[in-house]
């Protein structure tokens, strides 16, 4: 391996690491214990998987890899609320796109080479990309993989609980 | 800038950013408010903030860039649960501990090429390390920024009731 491919590498492990802890933790729950919240008045375990597995969807289309598999978790865990629609996808239901869109994002993961994790990400432009050339998929996927690791701490305070 | 000194200069912006949020919301809080429970019958927000200065403290052995500033830390905040000493340090002096443990990692991490960062952690052996040259410093810093978001996020669960 490369020194560039020994440092993709690292990060890819990082982020199937935090991916597989957290879906581990999420699909292990029933259905009624994704229903309590992770603290009091505070959200709900199935908000913040529907949360990370949307925002996890929206980076095919950030990363310049695809368009959205689920557009529609949007209006459920992200613009709007916790508690403001009345009828979520169920544990089951998001277990399957939890898996579908990490599944995804795996392959399309494992071809980039490290040149192309340094190529922008399609919410920069060209020009502003020239000055601040950090503003790349790399960086996007430690900083994705951070907020994984950020809602799974939230999400491990409600384990005693369940 | 080369492929490789891109791909650790991101890393090393992850970091940053994730000591620099940390080290914000901490050092904002007054006494009375770090002695808050993050939720009910957790940890105190003191208690989250000494034990990421403590682990990022003992980065300093484990990636063989010098000897602990602050062993101290791990009675009060590793490896005794919250609230089993009666004196830790207060706010104010923690302050301090986490911004001298916090510079002192970032004059050692801006120094080290791309391939010191691939080099073996010291908690590994030179024969491990050649099954497994994946336990390199590189995913060390980049599994500890994964540690300090998942413990912020669990610190600014209790934002709005501090």
């Amino acid at each position: 391996m490369t020194t560039e491919t020994s440092l993709t590498d690292s990060a890819l492990r990082g982020w199937k690491l935090n991916i597989d802890r957290t879906g581990k933790f999420f699909g292990a729950l029933s259905e009624e214990q994704l229903l309590q919240e992770i603290a009091p008045g505070k959200n709900r375990l199935i908000y913040l998987w529907g949360h990370l597995t949307a925002i996890n969807d929206a980076l095919l289309p950030l990363l310049g890899l695809g368009q959205r598999l689920h557009p529609e978790l949007d209006a459920m865990f992200v613009s709007n609320p916790d508690r403001s629609l009345k009828k979520p996808l169920s544990g089951e239901e998001l277990k399957r796109v939890w898996d579908e869109t990490n599944d995804a994002l795996w392959m399309a993961f494992s071809r980039l080479s490290a040149t192309e994790w340094l190529q922008k990400h399609t919410a920069v432009s060209e020009e502003d990309f020239k000055q601040e050339p950090y503003r790349n998929r790399f960086t996007i996927l430690l900083g994705r993989t951070a907020h994984l690791a950020y809602h799974f701490g939230q999400a491990k305070l409600a384990e005693h609980r369940t």
